[in-house]
């Protein structure tokens, strides 16, 4: 086991005005441990409740994917409404039904307890505080947050920070946790406040990591059709932290990389539904987009 | 003389949180000229009232640009008020005086006239239309437009873009214009519409170059310190047709090199008020941040 993602586990329906589906899979969780699993094994924590389907769970134990830390729990799954419009950049809410996600207390195996490489997806911080404690060798550890958080649960989200290796956050969220409207300054306060590194998402415009002394930005992967953008950080996310945990060190150059294999994963998540475009991937399908992005952005000497 | 700028020269009142300045040179001609001015002969067509400064004049013919197209009329010159909050993306406008620029007439003198490389700063399409005319051997021309003339002068707008050879516009700008929501489609409506390529800016996102069957994406050069973002996009594209100029092909290898040098030259504009910035640089300094933004960008092999 070399990844620990904890997060949602969810069953979704999203409307874009290029179809719609109902009870689809989705949650933080699912998006990133099925973009991680690409380049290693990892374990997902989670809950779903009484309504999730066998055959999901049986879906992700089959993509390389550990589900004994995924509880079941009496009750109905957590499960987002919500829509795009042709502005695919901004995701509407209808409605948000926690369910057996309220009580969520997330437990790690013992048997996952040793992994060195663990994604806290957007929970309560006070949660992810408490998984922390649950880890026996971390050696890196990427923590994503939302709004929600930043304003009712900013003093555990600050006490969290110092324990982490890195944050993934996007633009809006940098700005609201820093105060901050200047992305490198936004950057440098959270980087003040504890974590090594940073990478602010930027949706459609890709991403800056930051990590020690320096900066990597990369454009997003262009696109000309893009049907549903749910998903899309998480699996960045995933991606990215898959790949390092692949690669097995911390040096800058392992983390450009995997910053460039999580803009790729992303880009195939947006081109269809839920995870559907996630499941049908093959390792050459990931080098050939990696390979053109980078032809993309190259800069030929001056 | 290898390049050739028409557009608007200005005398601006802006105010951002970082200071603000009064009658400071500006407009899409100034900016561009001098950012062009770096990389090779520029020859400046606009028009100015009598309040504008000989010394401005003799500033311009100082650095490499030629003033015989810049014509000097009874009345005012151009004037822009306007003023930025702390998010630094968007310029409120106070007040605009066109003033000797509402009836402004373009000449490209008789010793321009067989200039290669054109670039169609931000003015009315249908004077746009009237300066190709005067061109003897026209090789690449660029086109920028706005909001304005893409609303109240669609059809003449449409009928300028097939004569030219790329089109530069923000991306609100290639949305509106197009109708389309997705920048790479909105890019495709462009093409289909005449030119060979278009440039979309992103302002603090970077931007997007396609040209033949070939795209382009880069990063802004990240900066923690913006005072005034006035003249940025035309800094970008006086940069990006001055080198291109410069490099004398039309290859994607050199339209590449020229993106890289408009996106560097854009964020030293941004530095300062006004043409401050853009007036101190010496070729060390492009050098070196076009080299540093190479190495933020660069992806390392899969």
């Amino acid at each position: 086991m070399n990844v620990i993602i904890i997060g949602s586990v969810a069953l979704d329906d999203v409307k874009t005005p290029f179809g719609e589906v109902k009870d689809a899979l989705g949650g933080s969780a699912v998006f990133s441990s099925l973009s991680a699993s690409y380049f290693t094994s990892v374990g997902l924590v989670g809950v779903v409740g009484k309504d999730f389907s066998p055959e999901y769970i049986h879906l992700l134990n089959s993509r390389n994917i550990q589900v004994e830390g995924l509880e079941r729990a009496e009750g109905k799954t957590f499960h987002w409404t919500g829509y795009y419009e042709n502005d695919m950049a901004c995701a509407h809410t209808l409605d948000t039904q926690l369910n057996v996600f309220a009580t969520f207390n997330p437990k790690v195996p013992k048997t996952m307890q040793a992994a060195p490489y663990l994604f806290l997806a957007n929970i309560d911080p006070d949660l992810q505080y408490k998984v922390l404690d649950q880890l026996t060798q971390p050696k890196f550890i990427l923590l994503d947050t939302m709004n929600l958080w930043i304003e009712i649960k900013r003093e555990a989200l600050l006490k969290v920070l110092p324990r982490v290796s890195m944050v993934v956050v996007n633009d809006a969220e940098a700005r609201q946790l820093s105060g901050v409207t200047n992305l490198m300054k936004a950057a440098q306060w959270i980087r003040d406040h504890g974590p090594r590194g940073v990478i602010i998402k930027k949706g459609e415009h890709g991403a800056l990591l930051f990590w020690d002394n320096e900066i990597f930005a990369l454009p997003a992967y262009p696109l000309d059709s893009v049907k549903d953008p749910t998903g899309a950080g998480d699996t960045f996310a995933g991606g990215f932290i898959g790949a390092l945990a692949g690669y097995g060190d911390l040096s800058m150059e392992s983390m450009r990389k995997a910053a460039g294999v999580g803009t790729v994963m992303a880009s195939f998540t947006v081109e269809n539904f839920s995870v559907r475009r996630l499941l049908e991937l093959n390792p050459d399908d990931i080098r050939a987009r990696y390979q053109q992005l980078q032809s993309i952005t190259r800069m030929n000497d001056f």
